[in-house]
């Protein structure tokens, strides 16, 4: 397949304004690199925040214009001459978004999301809203080859994978007939929801959200136990009620607000954990501290994933353990990004919002 | 040996005045139970909190007058014909403080200091400081035979209790050279020092205070790395080059007030752990949360111990593990429990005060 | 309810032989002691061990005539004076089996089943293949109410326990698509096939045994991805053809025959386990040793379960993550517990029998 | 600094003949390669194996003639230009041996030895008994700079690492007081003991060998709480004698042959781990298999370490948690490794034999 000199590619060129389509070089891959022909390309919170510029004064992105996007699927194009011969070209592959440029320790020990020579899409380096994607190193890529309706594997690579280690690192504290509240149903929610039913099917799960729509989203996915509206109830008092006083063994916070980690942490049980998931911002407040300290209650953050856990995220899509496809809501053009950025900034998306290309 | 009709006990009468020395009724032990003759009992900061009636509110204590002193250590005086024949009278043994009066599934799984029917000594149920001690059923006495000066053996029930159990959780944290903190070197923390030495020697120890004395308490235990004055030096300046700029992997936090909570989670490494000890009030604060997320931080706290971890500990004290006569630094009479509750208070104590029976 | 001062007792009177029904003295419940009027009692391999009198050299059981039956359940028919008021008469109980006289630090550690003190039913103790069954201390309850067809019951105080222990414990090996295999479908292995399903749903469950009955029993209840019949087919070419030459990550073997060890140990993945389940005699060889080592194999064994342990098995059981009800086959009047025995002892029995009394 | 067209190699050119050291063609770095001079070389047990051609039936090694050493220790003597510049030339590094030649979920997880691809030196691939040695990739090294005695930092690489490794899969098994014994002390059996008293401290540690002389080496680096001849007296009896009848925690067994499997897994406590370190062939045997299970204990394999673990080790070396310089006896030319060769398979070397180049 003769590759062409240039591509598109959505670039931002103004922090907050519309997404420019134009075209760009198309570089070819030598080495261990790989390029990618890239068939979907999903839009996570994270882009908004690059988009508006709100992590500018921390250098990021790097430099404008930039190119968003960290899930991103896809099929060879090219390859360098150093990449294995069964990596074939027109093979199905998504790209591990979490990229290093360097090996330390924390890649030595398979933490490689935890690098300290991060060259994470479309934070540190550009991403895959572009239609060929350069991969550095074929070692970034996972075969989905077998998983149907390519664009909407997308997610995997950020939503359905942050998910997967935040929910694997409570599970150890998850015993039959607990309690789990998920904060959030949108795109992390409702991967969220599906990996705590597939690891770990024996706890009554509860969605939280402040939209009837978001819970009725969520409830088309899996069985939830209970649900709350957080517009419309005391979100700890129908906590309370629903667990019959005994309160969550773990909540998965994928808002991350001064109020839901104060509300959420006082309704854990005796060595409940409650898990922030995503890049959030703002501050964590716990008042009073007492009833934390004397049942042993633990607060953390899970960020993203490791290599590892993104090939055990295929495998698991692989199975059926997660519909993937019912996340994705919404398909749009390369045109289109910025329409799909306003949407999720505007809290009017569900689920995940795809470009297609 | 003939008991006694009635012996003497210290009882607070009226919160935050000072104890009165009363003689009291002296109970027979019946079926499991045992009559301690009490040789030590430990001032601890909960019994200032207690006296003081800081948590009346919550119902603790349950009534006036009411017996201080958690820390209690004795020989076997009497015991009931359901208590088996080794334990002998005459024999000596630590009591272990964190009593419930009925098994449920907490007890069951070993986390007995979780119990839902907690019978907490000098929380909830009288305490040791008087000449005679009850103990409900001898499962909850611990041999210390072969342990030198007894009185001083007393502290283990606590301080070295609660610290032991903080520590062995942030151990699987700790890995060759990291560097380790531990705030405030009172009573809790010249034990938690004398533990990360002999459970994790292979870690850089930084002791933090507001005194030069605690600093060179402490040092007089176990060599510390590194020491910090808060009082004379901005302490996340002087950690981060104590720590070249790598940061703290675990932080042992005896004070826990909004202050070392808002410093020290910001000091921790990738994956590194704050660990609050002891019964500590007020409120917790994370501010910028991001970092904390990114970093996959923990905040937790510690709440005293099981009895298998009493057992441990003893264990450990026997081997020389830790040097339990170095923590006592001051020895009272009954009468004088007021003076050492002062001087908690105040401030103005280092390591721990027993009172000599 | 007025207490009989008789009730009839199956009594091995001599090994071998053919149980007595006798009508022994009804004891009378003090202190913490619970009498319970016993509605079901199942019939364990073990049953056979102790009958035939295999186990005598090693003190097991202790005297003759002896009462078999480790797994009871039953109604609170009277009880003590110390024991609390919730535990009223008709209440319907699960006996934990594994008893001990006195509290250690295994026990204190939740560790209850490797007690230095043990009082296990049907092994040094008798056990409830009897009207009335005598319990030493109310903490040994476990509350079933809930629970229909309470004699189907019986076999969660040993089969359902033992196997739940061995597969928590081989959970942190399992990752989604890897390979288990349960060797041998009977008591056992019809509920670790079941708890596998219910723990790690994400795995591929392949189930192992000599008759197609037992196949055709476990199909029943599970839905096991592959069968292997290993009086048709080599086990090992098989697995190896199921496994698509992954091997297996673990195995629950309920058989441990030198046979059964040599060939699954062989057949393990890299740092695969194989778990062998219940009191099984023999011995065991691992040839050739080198890929056991090379690959970081675990071989180990697990014997029945804890307290703990117990009341979550009640907690799933009540939850329905296991269908106890379908494990039991044949239901045996107290004239009938030989036929039982015989019938286990000679491989003609599929899943369990129960006495129902 | 120029580099040598030609350097000197020690060959094994027929198997079990004295090596030959002839010139062969020093290779140019390109890429992310690396060139190292060696400046020391461990000779293992393992070498003697693929020296004597014992695993050639396993393709081990691949063809002849080939170059043994896993233990490789030298400095950067040049590099290819996609090298980071830190790592400048004459820069001191060891090589971690279990390198591998592509990526897979083994080493995106961190466990780099159980690669499906491995290149591991001097069973593979050519090891580093040579002048100048290839490394394929700069990421298998790691600095040593600080490091006194260079050629004696060479056993880091498989004596330590794999001892280390070894260690800390049983320290969670290890509490106060525990008893553990080392099973032969050579060149990993002095490192074991080495990791035990640096990681458990707090645990009784016992040598057991066949000689005098080991005996006395090993208590000459660290402290023996108790030793063990096996060849004077028995070791079942003398264990138990040690212990006081508890028998031990874990065993870290460097000999693996029959007879030490069965004698020390009979000698575990409950819950206590049997661990096999080092490639070793032969069978295993547990018998009687009861006591085994009933007691829930445990055997299994260890095998090098992971890159990961790598750095670890060096990190407890520079930090003087083992005395590397200790382990090392005797210092050869490239012309003597046939002689050290032969004393190790003739079981007259005491701890390691470095080739010094």
């Amino acid at each position: 397949m003769p590759l062409p000199v240039k591509h598109r590619a959505a670039l931002v060129k103004e922090f907050g304004k519309p997404l420019v389509v134009e075209e760009i070089p198309t570089p070819e891959p030598r080495d261990r690199q790989v390029l990618i022909k890239v068939v979907g390309a999903g839009i996570c919170h994270t882009d908004v925040h690059v988009w508006k510029g709100d992590w500018s004064v921390a250098g990021i992105p790097p430099k404008l214009p930039f190119i968003l996007s960290h899930e991103v699927v896809g099929t060879i194009a090219a390859k360098g001459d150093k990449v294995p011969d069964d990596l074939k070209e027109g093979r199905n592959v998504l790209v591990y978004a979490w990229q290093w440029s360097r090996d330390d320790v924390y890649v030595a020990k398979g933490l490689t999301q935890l690098s300290e020579y991060p060259a994470h899409m479309a934070i540190v380096a550009d991403g895959g809203m572009q239609e060929y994607y350069l991969v550095s190193d074929y070692r970034f890529l996972v075969s989905v080859d077998g998983l149907e309706d390519l664009p909407a594997v997308a997610p995997l690579a950020c939503a359905g994978l942050t998910t997967y280690r935040a929910v694997k690192r409570i599970l150890s504290h998850l015993e039959p007939d607990d309690y789990v509240a998920v904060i959030g149903l949108g795109g992390l929610g409702s991967y969220a929801i599906q990996w705590i039913r597939a690891l770990a099917p024996y706890v009554n799960l509860i969605g939280v959200a402040g939209r009837d729509e978001s819970l009725e989203f969520a409830s088309r996915i899996v069985k939830l136990d209970a649900t709350v509206n957080t517009s419309k109830v005391d979100p700890a008092k129908a906590i309370m009620e629903i667990t019959k006083g005994r309160g969550l063994k773990a909540v998965v916070d994928t808002v991350g607000t001064e109020t839901t980690i104060m509300v959420y942490t006082s309704l854990l049980t005796k060595m409940g954990v409650h898990m922030i998931v995503g890049m959030i911002g703002g501050e964590a407040k716990i008042s009073p501290l007492l009833p934390f300290i004397v049942n042993e209650r633990i607060l953390t953050g899970s960020i993203v994933g490791s290599l590892g856990e993104q090939i055990d995220v295929v495998t698991a899509a692989k199975r059926g353990m997660v519909n993937y496809r019912a996340v994705v809501t919404r398909r749009l053009k390369l045109e289109e990004v910025t329409e799909g950025l306003e949407a999720l900034e505007k809290r009017r998306a569900l689920g995940r919002q795809v470009v297609v290309l």
